[in-house]
């Protein structure tokens, strides 16, 4: 039997959206999250049931290809489905799709239970899994992870500092908001006039309220950037984006 | 003849609330523009017609006094009304209501047209505002300032950089961001636990993108905040809120 899959509507506002009208990428994660956390309701099984277990969902990576990304104004659907899933990892897809049904962006996200006792992966509830009828497997499919750093290249670095606006249900630094980091590491002109059409990015630590953090830019090629967000000798976030003008 | 009046609904999201569920005032404010702009729609007044005069909407000034602000999962109403206006200045009220048409929130706004190319405050063009009803008045109602430094306070003082994300259509940090260094001045804790209930608020100057500013806070009494967000020796925006627990 096929994963449920769930989808809603939603109007793009200018608050999600840069200067350009163009949506953010840290918008696109969340409402990947969003319709995540949507059809976990929709199945009864909300967030206070899940921290009821002493866990929290938490995505571990994502890829991300994107045809194009909507505009203000806009009415997108966005829809997902908990294709698969093993001991400790759940495999999640997600569509963006224009008025029209046309597809704008398709993501995979590996999703974890991390125990809030020891802030590490726990084995998935089976009680939780069982609305979505997704399919127990032994092999996910595995994301293509982001490239390994070229440790001669030259980086950009800036610095920052967690805030409590950055902090969500899981007491860590959300992780939509690692993009406002690592794009602002680019110049506002290579961000006006390029679009994102590929992420892949793991989030391997979390961070917490007051850290300080620095995210490093290469640019391998004029289309690919390379990031590291890290504190300390502890990589948090690696991520590699594809760019086209 | 009375202004017009505009409503719409809107469901809060996780991305639009602290940890705690509740709307960030942040987010308040983007819903008070995000109504403005969907009126001025309505009314065939779109920000690109407004823009091929030359100039664009800003808020000066704002009045906020709060009841209780939404969580995340409600449907809220988000109401305006451009009451009256002058040569240079309009005054907007909105109303935040919850499901049952209790009030939240109520706000007034001075508006203004900037000139994109000289950066002031243009005469409003006779136009934009005739769609609106609003009562053409010689005097507009005084919002309350922000309350005046006390020079011997101590303040804790933090340094930001202006993100590409900060800025909005109008090339300078949108208003909603000041929010994000303001209230960063102030431990989660304090925030986690007050509420904020009366926010006066003044923009000066325009900030533009890249430039560094210091956010300063006094707190004169446990429930007063005093801000004051600055560049060299130029301030670009006031504010005090006050909170309860």
């Amino acid at each position: 039997m096929a994963a449920n899959e769930f989808s809603e509507k939603h109007r793009i506002v200018y608050y999600e959206a840069d200067d350009t009208d163009q949506l953010t990428l840290a918008k696109l994660i969340d409402l990947f999250v969003l319709v995540s956390e949507d059809q976990n309701a929709d199945l009864g099984i909300t967030t206070e049931k899940i921290q009821s277990l002493g866990v929290g969902w938490v995505v571990t990576q994502y890829h991300i290809q994107i045809d194009q990304l909507p505009r203000t104004g806009e009415t997108v659907t966005v829809k997902t489905r908990a294709t698969a899933y093993n001991r400790y990892f759940a495999y999640r897809e997600y569509w963006l799709l224009d008025a029209t049904g046309k597809q704008l962006a398709y993501g995979e996200g590996i999703w974890v239970t991390m125990s809030y006792e020891t802030r590490k992966i726990a084995t998935i509830p089976a009680a939780i899994m069982a609305p979505y009828h997704s399919d127990p497997v032994t092999r996910l499919p595995r994301l293509p992870r982001p490239d390994r750093d070229d440790a001669t290249a030259t980086s950009r670095v800036k610095p920052y500092t967690v805030r409590y606006f950055d902090i969500d249900h899981n007491g860590h630094v959300n992780n939509a908001h690692y993009f406002d980091w690592m794009l602002d590491t680019l110049p506002a002109e290579f961000l006006r006039h390029h679009h994102a059409t590929d992420v892949r990015i793991r989030f391997e630590n979390e961070v917490k309220y007051g850290q300080q953090v620095t995210s490093a830019v290469t640019q391998p090629e004029l289309t690919t950037t390379q990031h590291v967000v890290s504190f300390g000798t502890t990589t948090a976030v690696r991520a590699t984006v594809q760019w086209t003008d």
